[in-house]
């Protein structure tokens, strides 16, 4: 059952290295505190390839990307994958600019992850060299169509294919795609759009699970996006008059770090397809 | 009225770029999310014009600038110019040290900015070269006298017509001032002080808020002070026994968040002077 | 008694430079303010010994420690100890890295530190070369005996009388080390390991207790080490259902800005040995 793989975060506890941008990378560490592993933070090329050698998985983030930073999660990929260890690749507004664009495709090139999450702008753009993104935000244009899933994502499973990465494509109905793999997934709120990073988030929430369970990625990146869906779904129950986005940003923190089995079997709904 | 600025930020939901400081950065983001615009920061060079370009406003924030974002600002800066959309500036802690002065005194000459906000110590420094800032948080010498407000805002007035842009002075009571123009702000509420950033994501809120009402520059910024401190009156309210100013933090950005035209019609004191 | 150390903090709001990491800088900043103090955050060689000069107290964090904010940290901290400032090293991380090992050690060659606080694998490997350091937090083998506290502390007081600085080392139980003088410190909480920062928080309110305090350095440390973990009792309290790290985070600051002579008195936990 899914649930176990939250479970196996908290019993291991791993240490996880993020290269993360400066925007959200507070709520990256608290949320990797929230779900039972540890997270170290360390962008320098002078120490990367040391810090990822301490842990047990790697998440990098290309959020606020930058001229120093950039060589530093190419090395910091390079260590991880001579490891074995998990690797996330969340490509932030990949499409806005060339950089972006051409930091993610040559991040994918050098280093094999093992799991890639964007909204479906980003990844289109990854697998198709061109899509609507407008900021860090999905294009309305760009949508899944449910009724026609097969066509729909035939590019995500293409990338899947090329890269060998399980690729989660993530909205208001979530996808995870691996070599012969389908998943979706149901849960999430409409709120999660109106706080900054739920994306980012959910990026550090992937490496840590699998970071717990290396052996069964594809749950461990199915199981951080119910987990995190449901847990958007907990929190839009706890608000109360006056509360928006920021308390609801705590509530979602500290549904992650509260969620217990009964919930996630209550509340998970995601089919293999 | 003021609140339909703040309504057609909901309706249009701008893409506002913000290179800003480390520090609020993430309040920034979601107070910009809060009010119904959409942030995307990026800062660096290899990217902001073309990041710039997606976007319907800018905001610049010196917070804590170095030598790796000031060729971004003003690389940004002047494609924003060149697409006439709406730029401010928020030139925090101008006066303690060379490097905000020169670098906030080198953006204004080559930056039409739309509007520019500080606190007074910060603005006298853009205006007369000299006063008593101290840190990033304004001096208790330098004080607007609303008694004699023509003489004691001369050196705004000056300042606005030099640049060209909207000044808004920010304090106990806040003043925004064009050429020909003069509105007094009375909404606020002293705890505001007590969290870090809040000048920050006023300068935020201003840019969404010109994002989506550039024709109509100077209620836009008029709104914006007189929402924020509003805001924080209504933040004020929902304190209980135990709460700080974390507890403030969340109730400032949360009343942004839910602000009604209720709310704002009865809480709303400004004049025009 | 030691919460006049808290009073003198309120009474002369110290400006505090802050050169920190980018992942907790936001709760630095506002513990700074919930303290009373007013905090500064600038990183730039161009500005930092411009800008410590204004301060009554430095915070030297090597968290987030890189190529461009290492020299910044060396040219504020030698700016500080020539007008007599208070200042304080937290080596995060040191151990885990070359990089942040030989970085901290280099500061204290260079820097006369007033205080440095770590955790117990982060204060033995400046003391003594090794220890077992597992990212940002204290590994399981690092652990103080109470039982034997002499034999257990001889390297920090080593440390201290190398170094001249007064040496704080957190965890379950904290201990604080001088010159002839010990201090063990039994308040606080096991929730404050699960928030990104609490360390990089206590080191921020630390140099504010300094700034206002500078003649009874021994007594400030231990101050806002009694207060701080005071605060994660107090947090603790507040905790309802559905709780979580991100609540318990904003009660830790908020109590700390509440923080009464009363509540103090009745529960500071601590002995001079």
């Amino acid at each position: 059952m899914l649930y176990n793989i939250l479970q196996n975060v908290r019993a291991k506890a791993p240490l996880v290295h993020n290269i993360t941008n400066y925007v959200t990378v507070n709520d990256c560490a608290n949320i990797t505190l929230a779900c039972g592993a540890s997270p170290i933070m360390a962008d320098d090329s002078d120490e990367v390839v040391e810090i990822t050698g301490l842990c047990k998985g790697l998440n990098i983030n290309i959020g606020t990307l930058n001229q120093r930073t950039i060589p530093a999660m190419l090395a910091a990929g390079k260590r991880a994958a001579k490891l074995g260890n998990p690797i996330v690749l969340d490509p932030v507004g990949a499409g806005a600019s060339k950089l972006r664009t051409d930091t993610a495709l040559k991040l994918m090139r050098e280093i094999p992850f093992t799991a890639i999450r964007g909204n479906i702008s980003e990844i289109k753009t990854l697998a198709l060299g061109t899509a609507t993104t407008q900021g860090v935000d999905a294009a309305a244009e760009d949508k899944l169509d449910l009724n026609h899933l097969d066509d729909s994502i035939a590019f995500v499973e293409r990338l899947a294919e090329q890269t060998g990465a399980i690729i989660a494509v993530t909205g208001e109905v979530d996808v995870v795609v691996s070599a012969g793999k389908v998943a979706c997934i149901y849960n999430g709120h409409a709120m999660m759009r109106r706080v900054t990073g739920t994306g980012c988030q959910l990026s550090a929430l992937i490496a840590a699970c699998l970071a717990a369970n290396s052996k069964t990625p594809f749950e461990a990146v199915a199981a951080a996006l119910v987990g995190y869906g449901l847990a958007g779904e907990l929190a839009a129950r706890r608000l109360v008059k006056g509360d928006g986005n920021m308390a609801y940003r705590n509530y979602l923190i500290d549904a992650i770090y509260n969620m217990t089995a009964e919930q996630f079997k209550k509340g998970a709904r995601y089919e293999y397809r």
